[in-house]
């Protein structure tokens, strides 16, 4: 998240809320009042976004103050205060949906990271995320992922190699899809190949993939995939994995867990902004 | 959603994901490889976004085939084929993400909006999404509540006056605010006045409130506040109803509840692609 | 116009004009050469867009100083100064045409709107804009509609109902428009019927319309429409209104009188820039 | 205007309207109904637009079909079909504003440049536009201006040269700033002087200027610039011509009338879209 | 090169060209006139972007008839024809320049990157590009570069770890940054070491490099690099390769040689377009 | 090049490389390193492009510091620094590509036009880029080619006529096609006409071209069409320019001389950054 991004990120949202103006506060709120805003926490959080919140208010008040409670990453127990900004009444009231849409999406997959990272409890393994992401907010949404402590996955198609089945089906087996892969993209990129059972794995890891993703696979499965590779290649996890069943997978010695709930289904945080005029 | 919606949604998307190419179906896959993909229900839910699914498709294959098995809005059941898209195989593999991300958080809205509506049991309320929608995304996902049987509160802060306390604090008063409001915005818009209590639910009928949210009331003061009203404005009620609670603030007699999980906090539908090539 | 739209305006604006460099200031100016440009009145108006006006100068200059001498919504009249800017002289001349085109358009539009509202000499009606604006410069207009004293109408298609003929044709009938228009709309938008007839009008006001548009009457139909509405829902009038006409039209007790010319027709207000190096 | 411009034009103007959908028109109209809407010429005027309109409309439904009853620059009489288009009946309604809002803007330019060619009653003058145009519709509205048959000024600052008092100033000196101008400008680019008075205008004239603009010249003093100019560069004059100045103008012998009312303040032209459904 | 980023690149091409216009073919050539328009090769080059050319006039005509004589990567001697356009005649005069101007660079980059590739003479290693391209032109650039039989580097900044000379002073040290972007970046992702001498080499193939760079070795360096490393890393040359150079150090057994020239210096492909009305 | 257009193209810049983020730097570089980047010439150079430099940087750390060691347009020594920035030292690492390929390009473009124009040695004959551009990067291009000394052609196909082989085909002969031009473009335009022999020349001067483009002409005929010409019009010689060729074509007594390689081939400015955390 550069300030570009953060920029134009913010920009784009306030024009979704505000392009028709704002009737109310047009009515009701002088065009010189000030006020203050202070984002609390209605729920433990893991604080994300303060250099998007202070941004969507500052395209309204250039001049505006702000504080951050805490940094990025934070821990925020409820009622809590995380950021506050000062300036334009009519600003302050304009921006409040934008800001808290944004920060509370963004603290939400921070804090269920965070989450999943904790109840993995294996220093060894880590959590990372899919390119199962809002369209639109993939940037944003990676960062979060990282404010919370996981890790991220490839960013986009171009970033990195993965090989699930219809890629081996086009290319004839696992294999030649490897071979392909690896004759054609990037020498900076690693190969990784999806595989749904300990056949394919056992073809892969002969094919030199450098990464293997166990789909979907039973936790026994899991266990004796760990077995065959022995070291040869990174492990992945993946498919369905939840709060309960993380600790356990991250026990069998896999090197990564990649969860699509992280970004596709985690619920806002609860922040609330208390406004005084 | 009109179809310039639809083409500008399904661009960004398609930019997110592919800007970098896909570097596994380039090396994988025949340029001219053909195949077929059908979405699949994973989990039972309300169909929305067919018209987004086909284009996003379309933008990589305008000569693909596109087959919709049900209709936005229908219910489905898992393992029910949804839509099916047929062309170019290196199209289908490099859209399918961004296809899927889409039309998996409108699902996933329209299948909690009709939980909603059916847990209300209610035909005389509408359950309402709210502005707590994902930056960039608000026009499909109002659409999304709608397919879902859920109504739309305002678009935006244009589309109508809400007047909330610090409104009121600014003013000096609800009656002033809404005076003011009365007094500057379109005469096509409402005037929806935001109270905590009975006391200022009063004090906003007296002034020609046009509709009154109940602002986390309890149960007991919904009743009351319903009587109070009496018919003399439209009453919404707000903050933080369930699948569990909305039966029986329904059963009041309010004439729409206004939930704001609808939108923040659905998780996506569960949609697979099964591609063969 | 919040900061945002007025920055993006300019920058529109300016690229429009400036995308191949301006020949002449550049072959005849010194880069570092300084000017002061004051906006003078050169027929009376009504000063609107002085934040826009200073917005343009400083994308080219950002550290211009400007001084408004008077407030959006003054009456100016011939030869009084408007708004200085003060800064490099490369971007005074640069700038110069596209801040005159937009606030000339603005003030032009303030103005009318201000004629309007003056003639018809009525405290309770409103004149209102319609969505007869220019093409990419609806805020601007409905701003400058407000700062000359008239009222906006809605924004757009999603910001309230307006039933028209065709939309009751397809409905099948006035009272079947209004129900589905009431069974669908968010409940925070009004209803609004124009109608070609007291007939229609009659329909209108038993299917619970809020507002009824009086489309092309005769003045003796207006009046009679008025008292057959007798406060059952606001009246608006539309169709050929002029400022021979708004008077008596107001004086017929009616709500809004609606007026495209405010915005497709007015013609631009008269100001000249004079620069000195 | 190539249907690049077209296409983005018409993209521009049907987000500002239809960007929060179209209540009233998904309220009462069925998704599959059809029509046909004819745009009639309410009062005379010179049509412009044609495949503008079309694009408009052809964005919300692609398979429309589309009838010009007139080619661009045709005269057209009260109660004249000029377009028609039939398809969808929501695309029509939607696309209804924006259709003629453009339209509208172009052929009342057309038509007041028509009227300004007719009224200078002489073939060897143009009648030329200038660039006080509408931001953001700078290429419709010159367009519009060839349509009328009048002639486009330059286009944008970086054009051609056109030396004003403060280029002047900045120069030293008229001689300079055109000796400045030859220098730095492309080949390609004719030096323009804009005179204040006949002094000036010899000036200019001995520096070779190609063209000399008499800026608010009383007509007697037009005829002496004439006579003084003896061909030695194309004429132009400038400021407040009017409809009934400019048959005078032209008879003294200039070669270009600018007139920027073109297109500041071109009434719309009035075109009623006539719906069937 | 999607068909997306075709479209995009074919219109940002087109608006900086034509958005004023084509005064000259305007003038002269009818609105209905046809012809063609073939490609021919004047120099001996390498193919590249008939998919973009094609665009680049549809969007100005989308009726016009479009072959291709050769595939991309084909190689072209001089007075071979490459792409003919066949249609509206106003279309290929107003998109030859912008068609041109793409393939012409993408062609040549094709061409550049084959030149290399066969002086190289080595299939067992790839030259590939850098991040040195033209900017908003990076995705067509490494399309010409495969399609010259080159390879790809790193698409951008988060496609790869590529640790230089300051992160290592930032991070204290080679092995500490390894070290820190192994934790840190996606396990999808390999890691490079820019190395400036043997010592560096061995520091880095101590810390688990995936891939070390040798930058600006002399030839005798790379040789005992290619030693040290004994295949426990990928090895890429870089710095100031050229025809001449790129034998031997290919010869060398490094695998990836990198060299900047392939985007920031290629020629343009000579490409004329014969058009025939 | 405005301060307008040179924030679009940083941000453009940065776009392309940065959003994904820097894997690298963030994995390496604390976020409040502070370092100092000097930009230094390895080869001999006309430096262009310092606030373009400045400007990328500061989109990431709109704190830091710039230092201009030359202006635009002076002559720099391999070794000599150029620009310095000061600031966040994860901002200089992340804006480093971004801003060399800018200005590496700019000042090699600018460093071939002094090439050309000391080549040509003649004070009476101005060096001209062409519309052989980059796409998207035309501004700066033509921006360069004046830092170097030369001048630019037209603009864009709007900013004047220049009619070519089948303008003359279509319109029916060269004295028709300046006729059809002369009649319809801006009389602000100069009518530039490219000739093939001196046939054709003869008819162009006869016809009263402003700009005789001789095309391709072998210099024995250059010397005669200058002759031929004998002041009536300015004469551009075109075609296969070189730095071998230029001086004996200046020599001639034509007016300008179009290089295409200036801007299509010229090789980029080497500028290394040294940075120094």
């Amino acid at each position: 998240m550069t300030p570009l991004d953060i920029d134009e990120l913010a920009r784009m949202t306030l024009r979704e809320d505000l392009s028709s103006g704002d009737l109310t506060t047009e009515a009701t709120v002088a065009t010189d009042a000030r006020g203050r805003a202070v984002a609390i926490a209605k729920s433990p959080l893991v604080a994300c976004g303060g250099a998007l919140f202070r941004r969507v208010f500052a395209l309204l008040d250039p001049h505006l103050t702000f504080e951050a409670h805490v940094a990025d990453g934070a821990d925020v127990a409820i009622g809590q205060p995380v950021w506050t900004v000062e300036g334009n009444a009519r600003a302050l009231l304009e921006a409040e949906r934008s800001a808290l849409n944004l920060t509370q999406r963004a603290s939400g997959i921070a804090t269920m990271a965070r989450r999943f990272v904790k109840a993995a409890a294996n220093d060894r393994v880590r959590i990372t995320d899919t390119r199962k992401t809002t369209p639109g907010l993939r940037a944003l949404e990676r960062y979060a992922v990282r404010v919370g402590g996981a890790y991220n996955h490839r960013d986009n198609l171009g970033a990195a190699v993965l090989i699930k089945d219809n890629h081996i089906v086009a290319a004839g087996g696992v294999t030649k899809a490897i071979r392909l892969a690896r004759a054609r993209a990037p020498h900076t990129t690693k190969i990784e190949v999806e595989v749904a059972d300990l056949h394919m794995l056992d073809e892969a890891l002969a094919a030199g993939a450098d990464i293997v993703m166990l789909d979907n696979f039973e936790l026994a499965d899991v266990v004796r995939g760990v077995e065959r590779v022995n070291g040869r290649a990174l492990i992945e996890v993946s498919g369905g994995v939840t709060l309960q069943t993380v600790a356990e997978l991250a026990a069998t010695g896999v090197d990564a867990i990649s969860v699509g709930a992280l970004t596709h289904s985690a619920p806002a945080a609860d922040i609330s902004l208390q406004l005084s005029l």
